[in-house]
This record gives C-alpha cells, structure tokens and sequence, in this order.
C-alpha cells in the first residue's frame, strides 16, 4: 500500500497554490500544526486520514497489538491542537473502529479505517450542503445585497465540503440573494484576507476587506445586516469557542442590533463541557503576532500574548445553524435537543 | 539661511531608528502624507516648520507677495492629510503670523514665523505634560498595577513633547502606580505594535502586546481597568475622530463596564462642528492592508475599504483629558466650556 494525504498548503495562498503530500503521521500532525490544514472539520477529516497513513505499514500480529498501534497514534495527533473538538471526536470515531475489529481479517484492519476516514470526510461534505442550506432559509427575509460581515475562515478550506458560514453564503448566491461580504482580515494570520478572500472570489461573490479593527465602523453605517462565523467547540450552554476576535465582533453586533449567527456541524459540540469557560484555548508563538510577514514589526523584547481563540457567550449568539436545522434561541435546552436529534 | 527639519522617520521604526531631513516645502509635505511624522500635534508641528522652509530663500518684494506666499504654502500643506485638525490649527497660526507683520523689515517677516513655530512646539511639550498630570489624578484611583489599554500611538512619537494618552502612562509610571499596559498592535500600519510598544518599553514600563481583535477577550478576562487613546479631531459635542478602530474599542470598552478616556489638547477641538458625523474621514491606500508588509497578503483583485479614522461618539467618552483639566461628563455644554476657559 502506498497510500498519500495531499493538502492543499493553506500557508501559501492565495500567493501560491501548493500542494502538501503527508505520507506519514508525523507529517500530518505538523501539517496540523503549522495550519496547513486548519478549520475545525478540515482537521478531523485531516487527522481520520494521517490515522490510516500510520497503520499502512504496520504488519502486527494481533488485533490487540493493531489497537494499541491505533491508540497511540490517536494520543498522539490528538496534540497537534487543542482548542477544536472535532479533531478529537474524529479521533474518538477512528479508535472505536479498530476497537470494533474482533472478527475481522488482519488485512481488514486498515480497510475498515480507511472506509471510516472517508465516512467522516463524506459526511462533512453533505453537513456543509445541509448548513448552508438551513442557513440561507435563516437569512431569507435579508433585503437582497444585504451586507453580511464574517470573520476567520469557514469555507471549502475549512471543511471537506462547501464550508459552514461561507457554504450559507455560497447558497445565498446561489439563490441570486447578491450578498455582499465584509470579510475581516482576522489577525495575526490573516485567515480572511487570505484565504475567505480567494474562497469568495473564485465564486463571483461581491467582497470588501476590511482590517479586524474596522468592523465597529462599517455597522455603524450600516452597512452590515448579519453577522456569520464558524466555531471550533461548541459548550453544552451553547457557548462558542472560535477564532480570536469572534466574541469581539460578537459583542459590536450586539452593540449595532445586527444578528450575529455561528454555523457548525455537530461534530462541534462538547456536550461534556459545561459552559465555554471550560474550553482550552491555544496559546501560539509570539512571532505570528511581531514576525507575522516575514520582517520585524515589534521591539524584539516585547511581550506578547497570542491567544488563537476566544468564547462567545451563547446570549451574544441569535442562532446556530447545524446541519440538522437552526438552534434558536441558543439554550442549555436547545442545545441538548440538538445534540439528541436525528440527522434531518 | 540654511535651515532644515530633522524628523525621526517612525516609518522605519522600530528596525531602524533613521532621521529624516528636510529642506523645503514638499519633502515635509511628503513626510506628513507618508506617515514618516505623525500624530495630530506632531503634524502641526513639522506643518509650521514646513512653512518657515517655505519661506526661507524667499526675495519678497513687499510684504503682500510675502502674505500670498504664506498662504499658498499653508493651503499646499493642508492637503497633506485631512482628519486631524491641529495641522489647520497650527497653519492658522502661521498664517495669522505673516498677515499680522505689518511694520516689520522684511528680515523679520521670516524670524516672526520661526519663532510662532517654535512656539506651537514649545506649548505642545507643555500641554503634554499638562495633560500626563492631569490624567494622571484622573486616574489615581485605580489600584496599582492596574490594566491600561490604549490603540495606536499617543506618545512622544506623535506630539512635541510626552505625548497625550502615553503622556498619561509615563506620569502614573513616574508616581510608582506601576500601570501594565495593552498595547493594540493597530492595523493597518501597526503604529502600536512599532512605536507605542518602543516608546513604553523605553521608560520601562510593563506592557502586552495584542491585536486588534483580542482587546474584547481581555477586557472580558478582567485585565483592563480603564482605555486610554489620543484624538484626531473633537466636534462641538465631544465626538472624536482617533485612528480606525478606536471606536470599536469604547464600543467594547463599554460593554464591559470600562472607562474609556480621550487624551488631546485644545488644538485638537474644532467647534465649528456640531458632530462627528461633519469630520472627513481620510481613505487611504488599499496596499496598506494587502501588502502591508513588503508582501501579498490577499488577492490583487480584491476590494478594499482602508479608513484611516473612525468617530466615537461623545456618549461613550468618560471624559477627555486636556491640558486645562478633564472634560467630564463629554457634552456639548462641558466642550464649549473647555474651549472657553483661560489656559490652567
């Protein structure tokens, strides 16, 4: 078997357009952790897959062995990053796999992850079309050309389909509703200018950039009718973990009287986590904050705090949209009648 | 006569600590529009200055042609930039110099103007500390080691002596309250990732640095006690114009229960605006925001909005900081008041 993972290096656009082959699990884990591949669901579908490329070699004797294999390699890509859930729970579906093996062949072993690998990938794809679906019937009664502000990257890049907040934007266009998308820069690695720029673009979708820190002055012209963003774990109470400045444009659009919505799959939800408090968040370098393109821009001394999320309290949320329909209003108890509920 | 303005050149900052020298009219013109000098009172500064190059290899006939020379120069360098107000100011004063020399020999028609600049320079050191005591009593009741965060650069940078807001921080500094400063790295340009974080680590002050976007996540933590900012322009009923993004931050600063307090000198008041709405806000290039950093960071095609102010409006300014006193409750009333009263 000589079996790939290639990744489109997120790091490169829109400059370049780089692919990355990951043959091993190491290469996989970095690839996660350089944010090659980033975006809560793109990083379980990635960490499914660098799972299959750690157990094609292996040749092990008994299933016992093949599991303890399957585990570690788990542990391991399981500290690539921390602050996503759906990086664990596409982990959590790949070890029960190898777990429910008894019975099977050696060879079949592998196959089995595999077929898993690319059941999660599959069932993102048809959770992002169902997203963007359930979101444009959200955003419907929206005056066409109406101005949607989004923040961060939650598009194709993000996901193995469409995407989550930009599929609803796709779907809007779709529905020739013209959106007109702020985009957010979104600092340090500027997610929106590079990546949901190139993403809206190539879809003919009308886009203005703005720096992060002119989203307060663009809805006080009213020039932005709803907010929309992806998440990266979603607490039992509906709290929202999701890229730094999320809780910020939150809290202006709150300010402004304009709906701010989170659009994620339900692979997001922690329903073990209690309330966002309990959500850890990443810490990364001081260098993407002084260094970020490729020169000096702060005193080499300087300290630096670089959190790459935040919370949004579930009462700055006016709904999220799942693939299984909109949780509105964001409760405890919707939250849990999502979690409970059937696919649609 | 061979007089020239020697400017620090904050574009290289802080990599470079270059000087940058000027011998006639354009090149301040041209030092003021590529942000080499910045900063409201330090524009009309290096403005005056400009003027006395402008005129300094003049032959005037009479003192007519010398008035329609000075007027000319001031109209030329009012086109530098548009939002803040003290380069008019400071060029009103020039020009009121030149109409005013009647009686004089022409020798002294230049010396008067020299000596009007130098005062313009000369009563901004003084405001600034005046403005750094000031605030400084405003502030004393926070307890030591409090929270401080400001957006942009306010400092020495960007006036003629301590600066407005960082003039604040140096002085609570100076009477050991030991403040630990916030600093907004301030996108596009970064002027407080470059320059506010240089000038503080300078005199040894405790500071974080921080994007934009995560001011809102650590107003949240609890680690801000007050916001401090400069200004660019105050209307009539206390609205202020202050680098893009300051009114996102009173805006968060707001929400969370936190003081937000304005540090400018009386040049900075233009009364002959009823409100914030009236400030023209400066449009600058979409390069500072795609390629602000010697490299492509969106596509070419993509549209791009760059203010290079925004207006926070009077109602949430818990009170500006002069050099007369503080302005507090901001009203229509409380401003007019201020502009009225005799130096302190």
């Amino acid at each position: 078997m000589d079996g790939h993972l290639a990744l489109l290096d997120q790091t490169r656009l829109p400059a370049e357009v780089v692919q990355l082959v990951c043959r091993d699990v190491q290469s996989v884990w970095q690839a996660i952790r350089r944010l090659c591949v980033r975006g809560a669901p793109a990083i379980g579908i990635a960490a499914a897959y660098g799972v299959c490329l750690g157990v094609q070699t292996a040749r092990d004797a008994d299933l016992a062995a093949f599991q303890t294999r399957v585990d570690k390699i788990c542990d391991y890509l399981a500290t690539s990053r921390q602050t996503a859930v759906n990086l664990f729970w596409a982990l959590d579906r790949m070890r029960a796999v190898a777990h429910q093996a008894a019975g099977c062949s050696a060879r079949e072993w592998a196959a089995r992850l595999l077929a898993e690998a690319q059941a999660i990938h599959q069932e993102d794809r048809q959770m992002c079309a169902e997203i963007g679906r359930h979101g444009a019937d959200l955003l419907a009664e929206l005056p066409a050309g109406a101005g949607i502000l989004t923040h961060c990257n939650a598009g194709a890049l993000a996901t193995g389909g469409d995407g989550t907040a930009l599929s609803i934007l796709f779907e809007l266009a779709r529905r020739g509703r013209r959106p007109h998308v702020w985009v957010d820069e979104t600092r340090p690695l500027l997610q929106g200018a590079r990546l949901t720029t190139w993403e809206l673009l190539q879809r003919g979708i009308e886009i203005t950039l703005i720096c992060d820190s002119m989203a307060a002055h663009v809805m006080r012209q009213g020039n932005v009718q709803a907010v929309v963003t992806g998440a990266d774990r979603i607490a039992a109470n509906g709290d929202v973990a999701n890229k730094i400045g999320t809780y910020g444009v939150a809290t202006l659009a709150k300010a402004h009287g304009i709906a701010f919505y989170v659009a994620a799959p339900t692979s997001t939800l922690d329903i073990a986590l209690a309330t966002g408090d309990q959500i850890p968040i990443e810490q990364r370098a001081a260098e993407e904050i002084t260094h970020g393109f490729g020169r000096a821009t702060a005193p080499a001394e300087v300290a630096v705090y670089n959190p790459a999320f935040d919370v949004t309290p579930a009462e700055l949320i006016a709904g999220i949209v799942t693939e299984k329909g909109v949780v509105q209003p964001v409760t405890p108890a919707t939250i849990a009648a999502w979690a409970a509920r059937p696919p649609a």
